[in-house]
């Protein structure tokens, strides 16, 4: 086919925060397609924080070794199919990696719903970041009108659809976020009552003001001090949805960092899930068919960080982990 | 009535282990009888890991101040009453306190269920402690035959529950416990399938191989270090209760214990829930009838450790904190 591939490779493992230095984008030939198999040509790559885990080995999903392509994954448009379930030009979500072609078996495809309006939010809010915030909030913590909710990193991908989905079951939403332009988002775009700014001195007592009547749902993303924080505040019988370290993702050792006391977890009669979004892989329809109508009719809407090009993949990602981009860190693949 | 009452006071606010010093045991007046109150001579007083809180101010049952009477559980019979439900000779549960007499209202009195072969079982396997068992192993946990179900403190009141109704359930179960005796113990009479001295200098990797397809139930009587091994040993939708620190009782600055890292519980899909004791009262009903026929059939059974006179209640109130004492430890009030 004349065709070449673009990949973006782990150079070296990163101790603490990555630089673009451990990264290298090269050119490589075009994979064969064997027979069943399906060559896409992806468009669309998903930038997400657990890909920091897979680098340091520590994310139950795969790890990726220096001199190995990121994973990740796609929307990408089938370009030769030697599979009769799939036609050159069908539009796929796959776990596609960061390069501009793959190779997939028909098992690691699926077609896109015809009625999704925008591609890309099913690799966002109708993706797997929705499918998070959806099984953690919805399926376990099970949110009752009224309850306050708090969520940190409350405008990212999972934050945003947390607070959409839990002022719409009429509970009282408290978020976290960094910055005071991604607060005022929080509130005016989002929904939410209340946006603490993570970088406040006072946060602790400010997030006791906010929650008065304590906390029912703490849906935390980024472990650490927040979630010291929100386990103080928790009211009887909350719920806490354990589902991401953002904060401890960049940590230059192999211990795990400590968790908050038990004992505040005993005064509230909590109940603590551990959420790992591949568990509810074969819920994913009945979450896409409760979520796209709202999507649709622009109840649940993202905003979109873009990123243009391969070749810039890896400065997105660090921003992302950074908290230096705003909404769903995409990379459009030219 | 010419009698006196006998009362054990703390007499100083213990940092760390505590001493006989810090508690005095005085003659006072017996209380005055008001109306529809009734005057008990306690004969049994229950002592409990959780009194240590109870005078640090860290229990949510109370605070005990210096110059305060211990709080505690007794078994009595009625002395007067000034109430017509209660009779002179009657046999009664109560939160009498660590005295000779005490002064209750009707509502805070419970006459023994007339099938208790053995009074003392009121106060540990079919009292508080054995709830605690219950509630936590059955209606939280919810074992399943084969399930791989650990419990530190194994041969303590609570413990010896866990390990006893989890074995009738088809369990598998690892007790750890402190010392030999203690060890064999939790085997030949309560039932373990192992039992680890919690001093042996390999305890982690012995935990790894007594659990070899990981830890579906952890019922935490001690948090600490042991809570953090089993943490890292969790099978995939294990199930973890919360109850106790008996580790953390003694800690001299009011800075709570760190938990283990939350990466352990999400690796593992665990649901963690806080238990506290007090919010089954009302099911205490249901759990006496489920085990009172084993009790009286010998198949759930409780070693004593009887302490003779208030005078010594102190010191062996110490011992139980110390792991000194062996079995449930009553105080017989003379």
């Amino acid at each position: 086919m004349g065709l070449q591939n673009l990949q973006v490779l782990l150079r070296e493992t990163p101790t603490g925060l990555p630089d673009t230095a451990h990264f290298s984008c090269v050119t490589t030939p075009l994979p064969a397609v064997g027979e069943g198999q399906v060559l896409i040509r992806n468009i669309w790559l998903s930038l997400d924080p657990y890909m920091r885990g897979q680098i340091s080995g520590r994310h139950l999903s795969g790890r990726v070794q220096p001199g190995e392509l990121l994973l990740g994954e796609t929307l990408g448009i089938v370009a030769q199919s030697n599979h009769s379930a799939f036609q050159p030009g069908d539009l796929v979500r796959t776990m596609g990696g960061w390069q501009r072609y793959c190779v997939k078996r028909a098992d690691e495809i699926s077609v896109l719903p015809l009625d999704v309006k925008h591609a890309p939010h099913m690799l966002s809010i109708l993706g797997m970041p929705g499918l998070t915030a959806y099984a953690g909030l919805i399926w376990q913590a099970q949110p009752q009108p009224g309850d306050t909710v708090v969520v940190a990193a409350a405008t990212g991908t999972v934050g945003s659809v947390i607070v959409q989905l839990a002022k719409q079951l009429g509970c009282r939403v408290v978020g976290i976020a960094g910055g005071a332009e991604k607060c005022h988002y929080a509130i005016t775009e989002l929904g939410a009552d209340i946006c603490l700014d993570r970088h406040q001195p006072d946060l602790a007592d400010a997030l006791v003001d906010a929650c008065p009547k304590g906390i029912n749902i703490y849906f935390d993303l980024v472990g650490g001090p927040i979630l010291e924080l929100a386990s103080k505040q928790l009211a009887i019988g909350a719920r806490v949805i354990l589902c991401g370290l953002i904060s401890d993702y960049n940590r230059v050792d192999n211990t795990p960092p400590v968790g908050p006391s038990p004992v505040y977890w005993i005064l509230a009669r909590a109940t603590v899930y551990g959420l790992v979004v591949y568990d509810y892989e074969q819920r994913r329809e009945e979450f896409v068919q409760a979520c796209l109508p709202l999507v649709n009719s622009g109840k649940l809407k993202i905003k979109e960080h873009i990123v243009y090009g391969l070749a810039n993949a890896a400065a997105g990602f660090i921003d992302l982990l950074n908290g230096n981009s705003f909404g769903k860190v995409l990379v459009k693949i030219e």
